[in-house]
């Protein structure tokens, strides 16, 4: 029998994990040996780059040595939806400041002779997508798999409301790259997006200069193939080449991390198929994610164990927002699933 | 004799108001009775609108009534270049919203199917200004007087030296509307600037959101015969056209000031002229200032009296900056300059 062992106490959902100690706890009040090994890995650096996990699977390798990594920290798309995710999206981040004059300059005094790096940034910021909602970068799609006529079978099986998912978030209207469903832009293609920006006076009312600098905060979502390294050597090349002569640019890589893909038809993957559909009496849909989950590829790495993502959020738990939440009944089926998940992977 | 009466303690470098009650002091002191009669009327509202001013002149009008209106809130060229500033820019100010999901949303989660309010708005704001560094909104230069030969003439009186102006603002390159010079540039042409940009995360490191919203703070330095009034139309009606339908958009007006136009050719600009050139030792300038004086037109409507406005700040007081300054040479022959300058103007 070998061992399994499952993490992580990431910044999402914490109530998935727990689901899981539920379930141990309620093998060991029953008296009932634990039908494998379980190691728990907590860690809490998941949204700053899990800067310490890397070093630490390395360092005790042998110690968690395993046949499969366990990790809830992905989502089902419904509660009628339970799910095995086998792909997750990749991240490339950074951080762009345009400078301009030395100082905040008087517009009235100045402004018409010196370029504005606001203006500049936008400028340069809004070639980076076209109108198709496709990233403007040479070279960004060319190490893309592209789906195949299976996944995107798979993926079509997975409920979508357009206005439901509109009132979800609460736009006007949708939009995203043309030529593909909403459920494969936010998996299964990879994007560029602002997460931040910043220049001159941000308080209530007017201040008339020209701003010193302007600042984007950006973030790519990658899909497999493509490596966060070569992606981050695209954009700052691309960005050099955009920068008029006006401005000095400087760009600031932030945390990377690989997307991930491994095949659902193994035996591991069969046995989590199996406990997902005997606690939530339903068939599993199979789902990429659209999330970044860095060290499943260290895990993939130094422990050269595949990682079983079984999500028990739900789409609209508001992860990284006001009012996030976990939902009671995804608890309870979940704590069930973890019972079954670890009986079923003993037997492989 | 007429009254004359000068004003205001602004915001911008206010030493130089301090030179015309140094030198009324003066006046004082020696026993001599003052030339005319001198109201001084001090406000500290400029940058944000003179919102009370105007009022308080109306209310006014009977007891402030006089001949002319001195104003030093202006700058000169050099040291040597002493200047009568017969124009100002006006402005039209603006903040626009861009609101796109209802609350910051999980970039991986939902990010590729729905619009980023941040890259929506650097695509918008970024076809304000063409690559000729015109503001690209139409109708905009509609009502603008264009400058006759011997205003250009004037202004190329002006020394200019691309160099040290680089260094003195502290750019790579300059920047500017095609076709006219530097210092027609920052005077006498009409500029977009924008202000102030905020969206999304605005701390340090990395935060995987599409922000709920996008801001940008925007005035607009408009020259005579502009209106606010038509700008504020025109720049509103643009980007309610140019609002994508995947985000809310929304407008705020801000301040309002007309530009200003004079003839430096009547009695009290000659009478200036003199003073100027008694205290200074050197032939003045006629320049337009790049600034706004949003009360100038004020004094106008209201008294009309006609602004002299002698400016005595430099380039490099740094207005609007960190180490803002005020020459003291500048302080010192200002002071003689006013005291010279009640006295022509009780001459004519």
């Amino acid at each position: 029998m070998g061992r399994s062992f499952f993490g992580r106490g990431a910044c999402d959902n914490k109530g998935q994990n727990l689901a899981h100690l539920k379930a141990v706890e309620a093998y060991l009040k029953t008296g009932s040996a634990l039908p494998c090994d379980i190691t728990f890995v907590i860690e809490g650096e998941e949204e700053v780059g899990s800067t310490s996990l890397t070093a630490f699977l390395r360092k005790h390798r042998r110690e968690l040595s395993c046949d499969a990594v366990v990790i809830s920290d992905t989502s089902m798309p419904t509660r009628r939806h339970p799910a095995l995710t086998y792909s997750l999206r990749g991240i490339a981040a950074f951080e762009v400041i345009l400078r301009g004059p030395d100082r905040d300059l008087h517009s009235g005094l100045f402004g018409g002779t010196v370029d504005n790096p606001a203006m500049a940034l936008c400028q340069l910021i809004g070639k980076l997508r076209d109108k198709n909602g496709r990233v403007a970068i040479p070279g960004f799609y060319d190490d893309v798999r592209p789906l195949s006529v299976f996944e995107r079978r798979q993926l079509r099986r997975i409920p979508f409301n357009a206005n439901e998912y509109k009132k979800l978030v609460g736009v006007p209207r949708l939009f995203g790259e043309h030529g593909y469903t909403p459920t494969e832009q936010r998996s299964a293609r990879p994007t560029l997006e602002i997460n931040g920006l910043t220049s001159g006076y941000q308080g209530e009312g007017s201040k008339t200069i020209v701003p010193s600098w302007a600042r984007v905060k950006i973030t790519t979502r990658l899909v497999p193939n493509q490596s966060p390294r070569r992606i981050t050597s695209l954009v700052t090349q691309h960005l050099n080449r955009l920068c008029p002569p006006t401005a000095r640019i400087e760009i600031q890589p932030g945390h990377g991390a690989e997307p991930y893909l491994v095949s659902p038809t193994g035996p591991r993957a069969q046995a989590a198929l199996r406990a997902i559909r005997e606690a939530f009496h339903r068939e599993p849909v199979l789902i990429r994610e659209g999330g970044s989950i860095p060290v499943v590829n260290d895990f993939k790495k130094i422990l050269h164990a595949d990682a079983l993502m079984i999500g028990l959020a739900l789409p609209d738990d508001n992860a990284h927002s006001p009012n996030e939440k976990f939902d009671l009944d995804c608890f309870g089926r979940g704590q069930l699933m973890s019972a079954h998940l670890w009986r079923e992977l003993a037997r492989t």
